[in-house]
């Protein structure tokens, strides 16, 4: 593309470095931020900065928080003997929108991929089986990815964590509510068979 | 969405603010900028708030340029008699992308339309008939999208210049270079019959 000036070709090769955000797009963005009140872009500037310069991430969870310990491992109410392992912040995001889960949570940072050079020293790991170590937790739940990656990383994370007391699950995978059992792949059809559960169970959580 | 930062909620917030960007995007952008080093992001924010603070339109032709008048305006190697009328600042570029031009702009900032209550007092239609009074101008080419709003402007401003000594053109519609006739619209092929252009000329084009 030909800017006709050097300040717009500039926003836009930075707008266009964020993920999924082409050069077009990104003129796009650009354009819609001058036909704005100049506050709209001072406004957004400033939140990316503040955000990057502020962050904080919770010493015993490591989910972003604005304080030294986030709201959820402060709270009284959460069961404390409960933690949730997930891979990132959306992952937390995603299970309190369901108001199902009252325990803790362990944000590793991602997983273990020797493709993408991620190995077990990248995550919070460590600190996950110090927090095990100091005995208050009972459960830790694998809530990972079910791929090839997730798998690795819940099983290393189970050898990192024997002769410890705790009991160690996994999140139910089968087939989802409201899905139709033909349009299922055979994967996760054969897996929900043979981790069925019994009825009076799946009265109670509906 | 339920934040469990307040930075982390304003920066989504505004992210969310540019079009065709919602919640879930905007937080996948942020958590990105999060992993990537601060400069990354200080860089972004400096880009878009030095656009917003220093920007420029050219005096001439209104399109953006860091310098009082634009590069295209300011070069004596452009013919000065030719002014093609467009939109906006990405139509000039789509046009000079194709080295197919050797004349001026005219950059409107928009079409009319009564819908989304844009006159012709907003865009600068008063400066093109003023360009066009000072004599230099000898065609103006109407390079606006073939819609309603489109063709009204071209309509108005073609009002507006009566009485002027100077040519109006607008750009060939038809079937674009490439396509297949039974796939083109009523409409387009319509037209491209109409204003058939002689053989010869088609041959020079290409």
């Amino acid at each position: 593309m030909d800017f006709s000036s050097k300040l717009l070709e500039n926003a836009v090769y930075e707008m266009s470095q964020l993920p999924g955000i082409g050069k077009r797009t990104a003129l796009r963005l650009v354009l819609h931020l001058l036909k704005q009140p100049e506050e709209r872009t001072n406004l957004l500037s400033e939140a990316l900065t503040d955000l990057r310069a502020k962050v904080n991430f919770c010493k015993s969870c490591h989910n972003i928080s604005d304080t030294e310990i986030c709201e959820i491992c402060s709270n009284h109410k959460r069961d404390k003997s409960l933690v949730c392992v997930v891979e990132d912040i959306r992952d937390v995001m995603a299970i309190e929108s369901t108001s199902q889960y009252n325990g803790l949570y362990h944000v590793l940072g991602g997983k273990i991929s020797p493709m993408e050079g991620i190995g077990p020293q990248d995550l919070s790991i460590v600190s996950l089986v110090n927090r095990v170590k100091e005995g208050e937790v009972k459960e830790l739940i694998f809530a990972l990815s079910s791929t090839m990656e997730g798998d690795t990383t819940n099983f290393y994370i189970y050898k990192q964590l024997e002769g410890l007391d705790v009991t160690t699950s996994t999140i139910a995978r089968g087939i989802a509510v409201g899905d139709e059992l033909e349009y299922a792949d055979e994967v996760t059809l054969g897996r929900s068979i043979l981790n069925r559960i019994p009825f009076e169970n799946s009265i109670k959580a509906s």
